[in-house]
């Protein structure tokens, strides 16, 4: 077994959740592949060298973890670095059959198969988009990033009013 | 990585989706354990012995399977045999809750993790109950599973209804 | 186009919810025909016969409508009858992955292909288990189910209860 | 607005979950009924006055709370008492559509209105059959349930292997 | 109990399916906040004053009822207003999770408790989106809106047309 | 029964599982009318024309289709050609709710009917936007749409990047 995997995602911005679904996946492969999308479709928040140096922050405390970035099809990514194994954490029915049919075009495409790990329920309530909306008006997201995401998104929001 | 993790069922009897999911299982770890639960609430229509028979028969094709068989909690059994992976076949949002359910009770009584895999989209419809039902009453399902299994319902149903 | 399709159920009993989709149904088709399940698995409340009056009674005011019983698989019964169209009504979300199973069954077993109509949304939290669950505590079914189920269904606890 | 409020279930046993649910809805009204179903449909393991027994251990640091039985329909006791309000918990997306029948049901022959609140996100993997059946075979489900629900749990399985 | 709960929304334009839960709502708490969001995001179809002239319209047989608007978190109103209740209605499986995922934020930010009512069934298929479509290309709203509504989006679209 | 259903979609582009739900309603209806919607919403991928062409190409092996092109209401454009049902094909869950929603305003609107079909399990990850996901960084789609489709992906994705 090629003990490797890759764990895609846009992380705009990182959240205890991804942790969560990082260091779980972490413990069961030799390295882990962290691969963070530059998504050229939609406007992130945080620009790709910022939402890496954040992964990289909340991460430091695992030793086989690599930080990458990717733009294009995953399965490219896969193919052109050797793996074979993708792991997504699953929250909840809505995320279900959107990364059902992703993990089966990947393996349609290229013979990827997608690993998926349940989210803790701790964090099954999370999601980037609820702690932007939550962060852009001033709420408390401390309980729910790590602490340089919670400074970052304080600075970024300060920065927007201050516009 | 321990590169070893179970595949637990029923397996009553084995279909062509759980040789899909061992299948692709075995490809990713250096040992794969098939553990046929011998569940002794409801009555199986094939004994522990004979859904055994039915799963070597349907992997033997498969170098890195082992078939064990087990009753009680899953937890124990892979604390007993330090095994720290569970792979499961998610076909559809119905199985999605309960699954999700049994693998956060397991990650939190022992710590085990569970891998679920997306089921090929051609076994999506497939489960041993209504393959079962089917051929209760001579239909056929050559299609949906391992020819020693096709044999074997013929076989059991034909010997009820001489009865 | 051969214009008959079939309806089929248990209809223990039948409920306005069922009358809305076999009136819905037989405008579309030629003939309809209604196909009470014998079901020899689990015990129904009333017999064959009376859940066959029941519907009669329920459905005499459309006049392409035919009720035949049935048992085994429903392909067979199309088969035999050589009809190509079953209809059923989707009421939830709990029920539509079952009978996507059983549509793609049916059309793997034998060619047959499954039109479902979107139930009244008045019928949608409609079911013969709540009904009958209603009704065995002395609830007030009548706006639920046909006049003759209500007073079937009053008459059948009745006895129970004078047991 | 009358503040009452009824919470109803078979409570085989009480978990950390149910607990939960009546902790939110005893802070919003002046007194809430507990209301737990005879249940004469499938076996529980424990025996109503059990349940009782139990309820009234996990809930006595509430001061507003009253356990009451019942049996029969929701309706009828909550017309018997005078109560309009009905307060169920969500778990999971394969609660929602029965509840919601449930709750139509009850708003269609009573005027009963149900309230439902989002369980905690820590109790959301949990069901009173999952804790039985790990308790069933020597799991420890002390995080899972009261003190007193684990201590019986303990007992109920110990006599029954002892048979 | 403070009987006073909140029942937010963007309500571009109110429903009939709105009315409904604003009357269940009413019925229940002393008195009933309806807050209409600001929505800096997207643009509605109409204005904030006009949004509210409508709700005002469609509530005034109500006599418990205050509209308000507010923009930014709902947790910040109920702060502000001291109101520890939000009422939301349900209407479908895909609002579920959602829905679940903001009870759970503002119960985590604020201590505020969500109380879920199940939308009558006869407006499970209505929202203010498709009721905008359909108006937008002439279709018959009316059994959908309040009259006032039913104006407000034939002068609405006409106005566009005429443009 | 007046043998005449409408099979609507965008159709941008057409893929495998239209075909297969088109090819399915074919062999029950005397005529088959498939309509391409202009939508005038959101920017497609392919001018209208383009989109009715490559329906054409992947549907002249069908001697009962007609392809025509509708924008507004479908409730119109079937009042309007004098058809009472329409086609859609159902691939997962999360198709379900908005699907049945739209049916059930079409019936409200204009007693339009639709009959849902399963869409086969091959073509069940399937979706226009996913193929034109992949086709655009270079991916292989021709197992999922017809020859004509996949040159024109290609055509055009080509034509995007050298501009």
């Amino acid at each position: 077994m090629s003990s490797v995997a890759v764990c895609p995602g846009t992380f705009d911005p990182v959240t205890n959740g991804h942790v969560d679904v990082i260091e779980r996946a972490a413990a069961h492969f030799e390295r882990l592949i962290v691969a963070c999308l530059r998504n050229v479709g939609k406007q992130p928040l945080f620009q790709l060298d910022r939402r890496v140096e954040l992964l990289r922050s909340a991460t430091d405390h695992l030793g086989n973890i690599e930080i990458w970035t990717f733009e294009g099809l995953l399965v490219d990514f896969c193919r052109q670095n050797d793996v074979g194994i993708v792991v997504r954490g699953l929250r909840a029915v809505s995320d279900f059959e959107s990364e059902l049919e992703m993990a089966q075009m990947n393996h349609r495409l290229a013979g990827v198969e997608t690993f998926f790990v349940a989210t803790s329920p701790l964090h099954s309530f999370l999601s980037s988009t609820l702690v932007k909306e939550v962060a852009r008006f001033g709420g408390d997201v401390s309980p729910f990033v790590p602490p340089a995401v919670c400074d970052s998104l304080r600075a970024q929001f300060a920065a927007n009013r201050s516009v």
